[in-house]
């Protein structure tokens, strides 16, 4: 109810803050019999890691998972695997700057209205924080390898625009993951890439943050996946970019452009290939009235430039008095070279969900001999 | 599990299809003792109903309310309520043209393959046809009475673009249902109206279609609802509007607008008004980490052009061979005079919902002489 | 989350009172392909109808159902199925009697507790009546379809006690449809099933009640049905068993009677028989760890007489102030024949649910071709 | 969907094996600013503890917990709280004796019949084993602080009933914690928990065990508390006992004994005391109509002899061949003391859920001046 969980079969469940202990995600729904070892997680975890490069914050955490449970000499039992990752470069400093003080863009005005002045865990965003994400993309590195050793779904993401800087990827299925982090921003055009870091170091240099436009595509997805009204694969992947931190819009397949389209330039025309039913376009972004069409699936999200900037910024005390704040800590010039493991987890977690959705309904007769 | 139901405290289950007996909504969460009537439920239903003007479908459907259950003697009663609304001018007619050949840009071939060929009710797109909807804004005009009632809350749709022909909307909060209601497309500004219809009564003459971009807005919502992980407001919202059909892209407050934006811009700044905490501008669109700021929420919908036009398209038959279609049916040519109203309910639906999670957790200590 | 709704995968959601216009179930989850007609509905309506013998309630209901949605030319479709059963014998007469006093055994006054004074449909119990779950054996009439046609289960209930009157059924698996059938009183002990006969009869000239044992028995439930910790086998059909008026006490296998039991004389031994492991005896009831074993599952449940009887009894208004009542209108003096069929329908629920689950996480590895 | 979830508002997800890292549980629905500590945790996790006394198993666990979240400042700030509890005394030894032995009484083998032979976790039952109910024992001491913080709500436990030893508690809302605590068998008549004890350790010296039933009974809970259909008090209540091993019956007030019983005399008429409505007599458990009525809530739970027993018991291998197994590891002959912190702590989740799930529906309507 206080929606720390998401999905229906393929199910995780969150808990903990930037600066606790450390926060846990209990992954329900995995099938048993699935090879599964801490090496499956590092290298999403590792995509995602603050400190990662000198475009991201310098905060520096391992972020070392730990499995607590569903996995057994090396495979998975079928029951809830546990994953914890522990905290480590908390700041155990001052807050009182931010104790009281609500910091533009940011949850901690809302929090107080939600919970009551006084409840919140101040230090670095607590629950509100975007640290959170670090056990989804681990939930999303199981939901990967599901979703590839038995349908050869692969999931890729990338940085498609940083402030006007706008990559141009006519055909986004193509992209690898070798492309996309073959630099430190993610961009799959290695030459614009150079112009996005050099971007992102001058907002450092002016402190300030800019936004941009990341692009997550899966491919091989099966034609038949989600569900028809409320469900819609669109709809339940729509929602899981709008559950990550600074995602202010989402658009799949000819997205916002549909505006502009007639029906006759939009639609996407149904032929044949290799005696597969497909279409000539992808228009539809892989989506068909909710379900999947078996063409990339193709989404994009507008990520809002960071809120925390180290400089002077009007705001009131939770007592409403004008005050100013400046952010202190570490934090991210840009989002989307980070964003791009979280969007892509976020894509797995939802296809395998509507996988297993998919999946429950297959039921096969009994043989003739049967009662 | 099949995706029939939407909402978690204040929730919504439906059935039926375009042209069988009826649809049906059973809405769960809805508190006792508020007066309802078929009065509550015909304004929206009105705005909704094929047949309304000469710039939406012909479909003749008074789309008239029962009420089965869970008002008793004019009110609420606590318990379940099922709103029935029968169909009434189903064809009956030829369907072998549509039988057996996808149409473009429609849940024609991806339910076949999600179901298996031959199962599908393949008139008038059965249940993926936006006919479903109208139980929706049967049920969404349930939410928007609860969240009238108890909190001032209004919610106001309206068209802001077809085709090419853009609104300008300075202040969203501020549009009427008067201005809305003042002519057939649903667009506060009364002379881009007038074009508007222009335009779509050229793509009937043409037939084509055209797409648009329609704005709901919230007012006088609380600060403090939304959750802070996975169901954050955004994302519940963002999920409601991809549950319509025909929605290809969602963006809230300054949308996709921040791609482009710095921090030291984006940022509303907080400040006093009346004694009460606010924001001096509303790029966030009324929502600060997933939660409610209390300022006007503000969400864009693209909409498609409609796919069914009354042209030869190429397309293959369920078995694969190459054909033609040409819509024969009854069609919008432009979906967004008739998605306001959609647009509209499924907001008020998921605000309802997370009023009441808001609710739930707001206990109130015993008095001292408690035990 | 007010409780209309019951199960994961195949999932029941009802609305309906005792007098009001009628009582409707959506059903979701139910695979598509399924042959289904209104003659697979009925004979389970009819063993629950209430005024099918001189044992029962004398109101007069056709419970005739309507599909409304989710079947298309006989054969389901995958997508949701709407049921609406009207009622025809409400009585419009004099409330006045019931509508300010509490009757005893019954939920008008915790009704009052829950919604507030005034907001209770109190013709007939409203929502509390066992009325509903007329739509609720429609809804377990698919659920048995599905199991039996895909699985060969048979689910079949029947009396095991009235009173003091306990039939002796050594073997619960055997007990056929035609044996339970052949009796107004439902007990498969047809000699016994005369004495009951004449203790309900008995009851109702004293104008009083009894209570009794009714046993549902799933026979071919596969083993591995169920999930280990909180949605054990056990556990739902415990809950479905409870949700039903007048269930007071729940057991399966050798249910209480393990209070007294050793260890060494409760466990049941593994055995092989045609080449399959089972168990040499059934005292787990057909269920290990809260998953199916491939064993008869074996449930009972006590039913408390009916609270309403044609005599004085004392009581209060809603006001507190002391008053009696005596029930005027139609009741069973015995509700165990009539509840076979509910117990039935809720075992079938809760299966027909769990096989989807098992179902769900049963994927398949490709082909070595793959990717 | 596979089961590791309990509860709708105050919902609990739980993770862990008997012999893996450790437990872990998130709550879901915790309302802010409630002061929590590991004190709040530790009474009753030492209850539950194994090793506590001499009539339990001989392994050795601190089971204390770790709070890895949604406290800050000792005091709960309303978003997920998650509870991790490390395994101490694995036993790493040699599990060559039941890895492919079906223990009788036990899941080995519906496990493999649900996940495939080879994907078990063996050491100690795994998932299957009651170790995990740890977890769930430390969140029903944060639902019940939160009832009794509150409502004041009260919950004990203990045991009625050891093989043919059964204590006659004609007032179970009298019986104390400290009546309870008083002897290692947790009977609240301690010179039968003398008996009880004598019992147990005959039952261990003869290598075998022995079932019994417990009573578990909250008091002050408010009338208006449960849904009235799928989700009634009784039915979340009856769920929630059947959840924990080794239950194989659930009865809440006059239970099976309705069966032999008159309507006139099972009816509890209701009065007046203090003012306030109630009933003579409280056979009805405490629930009418699936919703609490105000008076003392009284369950009852038959639990099973533990299956593991010191002695051979014929079996098979998951081959199918015929074997011979003896439990070599540390086990309780008698469920029953440590089952009642169990119980209790179900009790108290049910309870708070449907606290909160009252609470939501109780909207109060704007100030005339609102809006």
């Amino acid at each position: 109810m206080a929606g720390n969980s998401f999905g229906e079969l393929f199910r995780i469940t969150t808990a903990g803050e930037s600066h606790g202990p450390g926060n846990v995600v209990i992954i329900d729904g995995v099938p048993p019999g699935i090879e599964l070892s801490l090496d499956d997680l590092r290298p999403d975890l590792d995509r995602r890691r603050p400190g990662q490069s000198k475009v991201t914050t310098q905060r520096k955490e391992a972020d070392e998972p730990e499995i607590l449970s569903g996995v057994f000499q090396g495979r998975t039992t079928g029951t809830s695997i546990a994953i914890l990752i522990r905290n480590q470069d908390q700041r155990s400093g001052d807050y009182s700057e931010i104790k009281d003080k609500y910091r533009p863009g940011h949850a901690d005005y809302t929090f107080d209205a939600k919970y009551g002045v006084g409840n919140r865990d101040y230090r670095g965003g607590g629950r509100s924080s975007a640290r959170e994400t670090n056990v989804r993309v681990a939930a999303g590195a199981v939901a990967k390898k599901i979703l590839h050793q038995f349908y050869g779904v692969r999931i890729v993401g990338y940085v498609k625009q940083v402030g006007h800087l706008a990559a141009d990827v006519p055909n986004p299925e193509t992209i690898t993951l070798e492309q996309v982090e073959s630099n430190i921003v993610r961009c799959p055009d290695a030459k614009l890439a150079e112009q996005m870091v050099e971007l992102i170091e001058r907002m450092r240099a002016e402190k300030d943050s800019i936004g941009g436009i990341s692009e997550i595509v899966a491919t091989n997805v099966p034609p038949g996946w989600g569900e028809p009204v409320f469900d819609k694969l669109k709809a339940d992947l729509g929602k899981a970019m709008f559950t990550l931190p600074a995602v202010t819009g989402v658009e799949y397949g000819a997205g916002f452009g549909v505006a502009t389209a007639r029906g006759s330039q939009n639609n996407d025309l149904f032929t044949t290939l290799d005696g597969r039913i497909t279409t000539r376009s992808n228009r539809h972004g892989g989506m068909l009235g909710g379900i999947s069409s078996g063409l990339p699936i193709v989404i994009r999200c507008a990520i809002k430039p960071t809120s925390s900037i180290p400089q002077d910024q009007e705001t009131v005390t939770s007592k409403g008095a004008p005050t100013t704040i400046s952010t202190k800590g570490r934090h991210d010039p840009c989002l989307l070279p980070r964003f791009v493991p979280m969007g892509e987890a976020m894509m797995a977690i939802v296809l395998a969900d509507h996988c297993l959705r998919h999946n429950a309904l297959k039921l096969h007769p009994m043989p003739q001999s049967g009662q």
